[in-house]
């Protein structure tokens, strides 16, 4: 089934070349049929590396933070991954998180991996390419991969799901941010950072995090199984505070393995993945076959004229696809856009 | 098929009732099969009224500028619906916005009615639901509706394509803000209001604001049959702006629909809820017949332990529904998890 250049392209990738990963991640940006491929053979080879997502509002200094994560576990001989993420630009193709990473690559380093996803494509489609490029990333041997998001929209909360440890940074005197967090993003994270936190405010932004986490319904009290996120203080530009939270990653590693957390979190990703992978050839399958007999454009223009909800287009959609395949059953119903 | 429930629900919708419009949102909301019944008769007598969508970042006072808005098209005469719709919060169900759209309605008037709409379920399923509850909203004849979001995240732009002029709103002395609309919001704004004009740097916002409209891709010069989004400034509170504001959302509702740009929206639009509508029903099909044999828990635990990839296991799936349905073709390929 697969050429000789994809077969290559596997190996390099299995053998962690740089080259290799990034022409494999453009084929899945691209949805390239060659993606399906490399995706089939490494899924059941690829490491099992600390995805780190990292997320909050713009100015919190998250790409700085980013910055002083890889530089500590480089020292720590580790092979980093940087994944930016961008949901807010479906028309700019990323370019806010592209220009700052691209910014970071100006050292080069053989062992440290760049890149930036911009959202192509049906929203759902962001999360589903973002995870198939951690597993190629996975497959290069980059762990751990640092996952960086812009914001605290839906989109957002999806992709930090792809997370196994999530940081929501925040900086001082960022009080509307502070609201807005209490709307959504408080719950998704697994470890706070006041970053900044030389400047004016820091200690009270801390106070009204944690007074904020105690008050969240996702975020009982200790000693009882449950994690409590902590919150850390750092100078990213410095390099203050990241040791400690380095320690902290490692420490809720420790614990959603131990307490099945993780297994759980995989499946519910595995079913929102074969749920999007379904939905996408299925529609693929019936769009084709209803396009043959240029039903998929009469089902549109009823829509959009406001003659017929979508729901029952895609049953009288179904049924004349069904009828065509099924040629001894008659077909009774009238046309879509009837 | 409908039960005479159904059937009083739709004569009161179309009737304008209040309560009969409470419980068919709902209805579609929870997804219960009854809304279906609904949608179906509603859509082709539905009106079609102005959908104008009002996003920005939390603080720059969207709920005061609709609220605004409301009791101007209220003292035209006009029947006003306004929905709210809360991306941002999977977890908190829209309290952020809830709570303002209530402290709105202290002031009861039966020609207003206001609504928020919380996330539920999948990314996609948003943007549905919302057009759903904007037909049923229609049906009982508001007319405009405002259409309220928070954030810049693609879950946002995607909900405010369903409004046909949409107002992006900022405040001055945000100067993240703007950087950060730069990476998105800017190119689907048809009229940008600076709001609480009568703060200190308004007109800095405003001169900043026309600098990156007149560099913006979407936007070309005037005099070329583009629209050129005009840039108005607010004190919401004080009702300061707000005529200005309905003229410039006449004016280009007038424009739009005499350019056919609403028909090629429409149709946008009609084809995403085509698609979206296929998908539930399709992957819902197979996940029914893939649960008779368990091969769907199969499926998840594959891709969860990393065994398989999606795409594949997709595949492996319809081939083993399609050898049940069709049992004279015998079934040769092995299970899901194989």
């Amino acid at each position: 089934m697969k050429g000789s250049g994809t077969q290559d392209l596997i190996q390099g990738l299995l053998a962690g070349n740089r080259r290799a990963l990034a022409r494999a991640i453009t084929l899945i940006e691209n949805r390239d049929p060659a993606a399906r491929d490399i995706l089939r053979h490494i899924y059941p080879l690829a490491a099992d590396p600390a995805i780190i997502g990292v997320t909050g509002a713009p100015g919190v200094g998250k790409s700085t933070l980013v910055a002083a994560l890889t530089r500590a576990y480089r020292a720590r001989g580790r092979r980093v991954g940087v994944l930016a993420v961008d949901p807010s630009s479906p028309f700019t193709g990323g370019a806010l998180l592209g220009d700052r990473v691209r910014l970071m690559t100006a050292e080069r380093d053989d062992d440290v991996y760049f890149r930036s996803v911009a959202t192509r494509g049906r929203v759902g489609g962001l999360s589903r390419a973002t995870a198939s490029v951690l597993q190629v990333m996975a497959a290069a041997s980059f762990d751990p991969i640092l996952l960086e998001t812009v914001g605290a929209g839906q989109s957002e909360v999806e992709v930090m799901g792809l997370a196994e440890t999530v940081l929501v940074v925040l900086a001082p005197g960022l009080g509307d941010e502070i609201q807005a967090f209490k709307a959504g993003i408080l719950e998704i994270g697994d470890i706070f950072v006041v970053n900044k936190a030389d400047r004016e405010g820091a200690d009270r932004t801390v106070t009204e995090l944690k007074a904020m986490l105690a008050l969240g319904p996702g975020h009982p009290g200790e000693d009882d199984g449950h994690w409590r996120p902590p919150v850390i203080k750092t100078v990213a530009r410095d390099g203050e505070g990241i040791e400690e939270l380095i320690e902290a990653i490692v420490e809720h590693r420790r614990f959603v393995r131990a307490s099945g957390r993780t297994a759980a979190r995989r499946r519910r990703l595995a079913e929102q993945q074969l749920w999007e992978s379904a939905a996408e050839r299925l529609v693929a399958d019936l769009q084709q076959a209803a396009q043959a007999r240029s039903l998929w454009s009469e089902a549109v223009a009823a829509i959009a004229e406001g003659r017929r909800d979508p729901d029952s287009v895609v049953e009288d959609l179904l049924a004349a696809v069904d009828g065509r395949k099924e040629a001894s059953e008659p077909q009774e119903k009238g046309g879509v856009g009837a």
